[in-house]
């Protein structure tokens, strides 16, 4: 008898439509309020219904940080398909791979990225579908194709009432080993995952409301772009999407549209605070708020956005987990701190938000002491992690032993509650925001005739976070140059990509080994830093 | 293998202390961190366990505003047990009534209402358990009772995880025919309602963050005192308690605790500023922030709000949905509002809080237009919504007809999405932001010999909001003297309220009908007004 409410995005959108019909959502010079941004992915969904798309069906997006990414994101799983955000900084290879295994047949790819798809057509039969635009009109393509533009000609789809554990998005994520993981998410998680978010950002010194605009600098084909496209809708807050990532253009977004909020990881922050032309922006990047994830924010980059004015603000989470765990804004506790221990913990990863249970435990699971300095590691609960990596069922058990989600990550939690990262316990490498998967790179190296044993580790860099730098043990004649042209070869295949190519390489007699004759990564990094 | 979170109160509290463990609960000189509350209330369950609580049982509270009231409100429903919030503004029979009605097993009684159990406690075989507690220490009863206190000498129990459809609370809420009827939610409506009601708060003018200091000012026993405990909790303001309401002591604790923020019906407001004291106040009003509901806020109270630097924001619910449905806070549509659409907006009812769908519609369920105009009856849909009228399937066929919760309110929407009552479908009268069953009220002056024809209408009144005025059609000798007698013998049965009775009878010939030959009380009212 009483309505069975569901937590999907259609509850979402709608209510915030109701709210904020005169929002405005930007990209280039298209600027729509909410409430036609509503119509736009209502007629978008009968149009991929038309094209043949279905309820269960995967659809991927190959695209940057444009209007059409934020209409999919509605769009796509407001159908009941599933939308795939695929990875478009991954070798050709490892797309085709991630695209297979999620079972995609539907593709909307942006023109340029065409070139890539057209090449390797043939790898693509379980692909039903595609769909190409351009911001320059109609897209020539070798591929059987339909135009972006011809699906706005219907009428308005009639959304499903989506019973609320529907699969809404999938993507893959990169780990120290072989292939990509698949994690998928639910419309409830995301539905949840924007409120906690919206509402932690309450909070100083985000202070995030209606009142604000909100620039997107995390990449839509990452990790729900930090869950930002439904927590602006959420928030009610003006949004402004940027295409490609271009400083020059962000520089000027920020002028043009007012922006006083964005999230981004440490390397973004490092180009616009570079960018020759910064100092003539100065004055719009004043008061600005920025939320900082991906990795932690080195201090010398927090003191150069301080000198712009500019808050920067911690926080922390996975793909694995949707992503928000944690956002450094100032809790009670902090009410009469002084400026120096607020400016500490809101440079840490943060506190948890609303409904998210964190622990960092040792290993036996009990919890370590708040001291700020025990370390342990990072294990989680909360509405929106993902149930299992996709078709995987080993790493699933891995992931989720003992009823909790391990993070992989070391950190030690203060007083307040505040958790610091100091270390991954995974021997990832992380540049720019980005995942390199250390083993798939070792074993492209290691196919080099004359290398033996390689290690890749990854060491600071003040720009990218992280660079890799790899170890060789010779089996046989081998130099730098020949490694590298071999690399080169491979990122050409579309097997590696070419800014995974390790910075330096060091030739060694013997790996230092641990006791359990596995390569001591740690020793390793130590030599190097 | 994943954890199958769950949205359970156990999930709001856990999370929230670790964001806010030192954030301070009070009552009169009892003050508590959110992490000793959170020890408190474990200790407390295990004592209730002991008693014989149990899963699925239901535990009523006879109480004010208190720290006892607000541990129950987390212990009760995080053991799995129904937390039954009872109406001690019903008659003896109608509390009894109700008590019965949702089958109360244990009961938790303050001693000053102790009289009313001890005077009927032959009426009560039903309940298993009592459980007394008095601000003084050890209270002294003829019922077989425990004392409060004892709950908390023992361990702490060990809250299961519960299911989040699991039943949390159920109360009564009066119509306008006969006896009060029974709405229950749950654990995943709470803690949904928590959240939006506290993402809505966010926005100017309200501004609610955990810097804020809450005065609950909503009886506890009334629809979760519109669900601020659970909200403070999750934002993380400081909380305080004020026992039975006394305006002296509500100014006193203000201006002690440096209160910002509040919610309560006018009439509450009225006592404040009406209060002889108030002036010696004001340094400690100015500022602060009042969420007006219950009952529409009369513009001369709000001007009187304004005069002390108080800024007031309409909102509106209802007992049937948790309650809170709309809120108005400013969004981003007045963002280039003037100070006077602006203060309108707020005044109304506001525009949905997220999550909430909210429609005007005429009789054949089509929206009326945006235009501030045209009057529609509002119907809802949420996710925090009573599924039924407890063990009363016909009105809650009625209740959720079309699968839309029909509110009887009604109201126009204006072009920014703001929402306002003006006027209740049904016949209710609402004093002092409680509900007279009208309906009740007449068939009790009805038994009254002499009483023909009767119909209790409400009038506008400045400090109670509306009072009840009664027209009676005499059938044989019979006056004012001799009804208010009757109808004081039968409050004094407890079979109604005192102050139910009708501040004035009017006597006339004959009653005006409306065209299906009911007594037309829109006609009535005009007569009064």
């Amino acid at each position: 008898m009483a309505y069975n409410y569901q937590l999907n995005l259609k509850s979402l959108l709608d209510s915030a439509v109701s709210r904020n019909p005169e929002t405005p959502i930007v990209y280039r010079n298209e600027r729509y309020t909410l409430s036609q941004f509503r119509d736009r992915v209502a007629r978008l969904a009968q149009g991929l219904h038309d094209v043949g798309v279905r309820e269960g069906d995967v659809v991927a997006v190959i695209d940057w940080d444009t209007m059409r990414y934020m209409e999919m994101y509605f769009a796509v799983p407001m159908m009941g398909a599933t939308l795939h955000t695929v990875n478009i900084r991954y070798p050709p290879e490892v797309i085709h791979y991630t695209m297979k295994h999620a079972e995609d047949k539907y593709v909307i790819v942006r023109d340029e990225f065409l070139p890539l798809i057209e090449k390797f057509k043939d790898a693509f039969s379980f692909v039903k579908g595609w769909i190409v635009y351009s911001d320059q009109g109609t897209v020539k393509t070798s591929l059987n194709a339909h135009q972006y533009a011809d699906l706005l000609s219907g009428p308005r789809y009639d959304f499903p009432d989506l019973p609320e554990d529907t699969r809404a998005t999938i993507f893959y994520t990169s780990g120290t080993t072989g292939m990509p993981k698949g994690v998928w998410f639910t419309h409830r998680q995301l539905v949840l995952h924007a409120q906690s978010v919206s509402m932690a950002g309450r909070n100083d010194p985000l202070a995030l409301t209606q009142r604000d605009v909100y620039l997107i600098l995390v990449p839509m084909f990452h990790v729900h772009a930090w869950g930002m496209p439904y927590v602006a809708v959420t928030v009610g807050s003006k949004y402004v999407l940027p295409g490609r990532y271009d400083v020059q253009n962000i520089l000027e977004l920020i002028k043009r549209e007012g922006v006083t909020y964005s999230a981004m990881v440490p390397t973004i922050l490092y180009m616009i605070l570079s960018h020759p032309s910064v100092k003539e922006y100065a004055q719009y990047l004043k008061g600005m708020r920025v939320t900082i994830g991906g990795m932690a924010l080195p201090t010398g980059l927090a003191m150069k956005a301080k000198e712009f004015g500019i808050t920067t603000v911690g926080g922390y989470g996975l793909s694995e987990t949707c992503p928000v765990l944690t956002i450094g804004v100032y809790n009670y506790s902090l009410k009469d701190a002084d400026e120096q221990t607020k400016l500490q913990c809101s440079m840490s990863a943060g506190t948890p938000i609303p409904l998210v249970q964190l622990r960092v435990v040792d290993e036996s699971m009990n919890d370590v002491p708040a001291d700020g300095k025990t370390v342990g590691e990072i294990v989680v609960r909360a509405p929106w992690l993902t149930k299992e990596y996709y078709k995987d069922p080993e790493r699933t058990q891995k992931l989720w032993r003992g009823g909790w989600l391990h993070t992989g990550d070391l950190a030690v939690i203060n007083k307040f509650g505040y958790v610091t990262i100091v270390d991954r316990e995974s021997d990832s490498i992380k540049s720019g925001g980005e995942f390199i998967p250390a083993l798939l790179l070792e074993s492209a190296i290691s196919e080099c005739p004359g290398v033996g044993e390689v290690a890749v580790v990854g060491v600071p860099d003040q720009k990218w976070g992280q660079r890799p730098v790899a170890f060789v043990v010779r089996s046989g004649q081998v130099d730098e140059a020949t490694i590298r042209s071999h690399l080169a070869k491979l990122a050409e295949q579309g097997k590696i990509q070419k800014w995974w190519i390790p910075d330096r390489f060091i030739f060694v007699d013997s790996m230092p080994k641990t006791s359990t004759h596995k390569i001591d990564k740690k020793e390793l990094r130590k030599m190097v830093s």
